[in-house]
């Protein structure tokens, strides 16, 4: 998906931290800086990287995330990795014999939002690509989320994993704000605009015929009426539909003079 | 995250078709049917696929999704991909000049699941790598789906746009359900057992001389308890709570003895 406005200014705000721990491939590490990225967040943490740091294999799959990439640190304790942050939550696929809570992707959404809104700071722990984190890594943490994946076919990559979590925060903190962008049009036009388009619409039926049965007419105009209120026209979408039945009387008042036009009747009543 | 049970059923419900217009590389289809099979969604038809199909680099990134490599249709044109669905949604990045809704993956998802609910298809079209979808694509659709991204780092790959709505759809889909799996322990121990593990603490804690200005000693009990009381111990975990009060409670006894352990006073009350 294209789209990204490089004119808009980064808004590096207070969000939630990611550790990555014990990463394996440096371009997991670039597609997971792509993803946080997508969705407001930059501060990454590594845990012992097993190809080292710099890494430029994380920096081609990074696609450009330099204020990122610019600011990740590299850590060889996870403990020190988490030391500042107050509510961290152990990302897995696996359960665990543990007394945690296991909470899903969204409800973690909502209380790293709180809990940043509060002053304080959050993170995410991520595992190793191969086997994910160890109990005593998880023991460290507040709580596990994990996601509502199908059981048979749960492996998620970091990046997507990292993804999902991104996004539930991002949604959280921004509820009730405006999408990147909204419909073009949106202004449904006024109901008197409406009424004259129908009651043209009508009158025009009315002429050609179509209301053959007299006692049906109220519930076939009450039918149009609604199907095509439906649409909910703007108020150039009401002057193209008049302009198209305007076309239409036209065209049948053409056929009767014996018009042979290259626009024939027969193909603008289609 | 490891964790997938291949002892498990796939459930191959209805679900949201994926089309795919054109996509140029076929390790991007390979990721986005992993993505898709890691929610449930399993229908995958593609227009014009660039590099043809099959495609072995799909294959080897859709990480061993047969159910849903098996079943990949192809297709010339979109109209013919879409012919059979009541209710499909565009995603773009890019607004457009065209008066069509505009909603987020968290309504998309409810909107599909309701969809699915009343015995109808609804699909999801993604478009190319490099540029997305045509107008005239997206005029078929019934809607655009756009995602809260920073806008000044908008560009996802499609496996993570196909990964987002094929989550929000699961989420919406099982609402209310349990995640695949929870807390391994987490019945909450009894409020008598919690009561007596309480009044255990605070004798302890009486002979001990903890309680110095006997006035304090109400609010104090009260604030222990709510302290520990925040822990939600389960029954195991009071037991273990109260056998740490009487180990320590015996420590001190060792050390009026003048008993001379390996374990020292001064280490286990530390």
């Amino acid at each position: 998906m294209a789209g990204t406005d490089s004119s808009i200014k980064l808004d590096l705000g207070p969000s939630p931290v990611v550790i990555l721990c014990e990463p394996q491939l440096g371009e997991n590490i670039g597609t997971a800086i792509r993803a946080m990225a997508n969705f407001g967040l930059w501060e990454l943490r590594l845990v012992n990287p097993r190809e080292g740091w710099p890494n430029e294999k994380a920096e081609a799959a990074s696609t450009k995330a330099s204020h990122v990439l610019e600011k990740v640190q590299v850590f060889e304790r996870i403990e020190d990795a988490i030391a500042d942050l107050s509510l961290v939550f152990a990302t897995t696929a696996r359960k665990r014999d543990m007394n945690k809570p296991v909470i899903g992707p969204d409800l973690a959404g909502n209380r790293m939002h709180g809990h940043i809104q509060g002053g304080q700071k959050t993170g995410l722990l991520f595992g190793r690509e191969r086997w994910g984190l160890n109990n005593e890594e998880v023991a460290l943490c507040d709580a596990i989320v994990t996601l509502p994946v199908e059981p048979s076919f749960a492996s998620l990559n970091i990046a997507q994993a990292v993804l999902v979590l991104a996004y539930e925060w991002r949604r959280a903190s921004r509820e009730g704000e405006e999408l990147p962008f909204s419909s073009s049009e949106g202004v449904a036009a006024d109901k008197k605009d409406m009424v004259r388009m129908f009651e043209h619409l009508e009158s025009s039926l009315e002429r050609a015929g179509f209301f053959t049965v007299e006692e049906k007419r109220p519930s076939m105009v009450n039918n149009i009426r609604a199907m095509l209120g439906r649409a909910n026209f703007n108020a150039q979408e009401v002057r193209t539909f008049r302009g198209m039945i305007s076309s239409l009387e036209r065209a049948h008042e053409r056929e009767r003079k014996g018009n042979n036009d290259k626009n024939t009747p027969a193909e603008i009543s289609e």
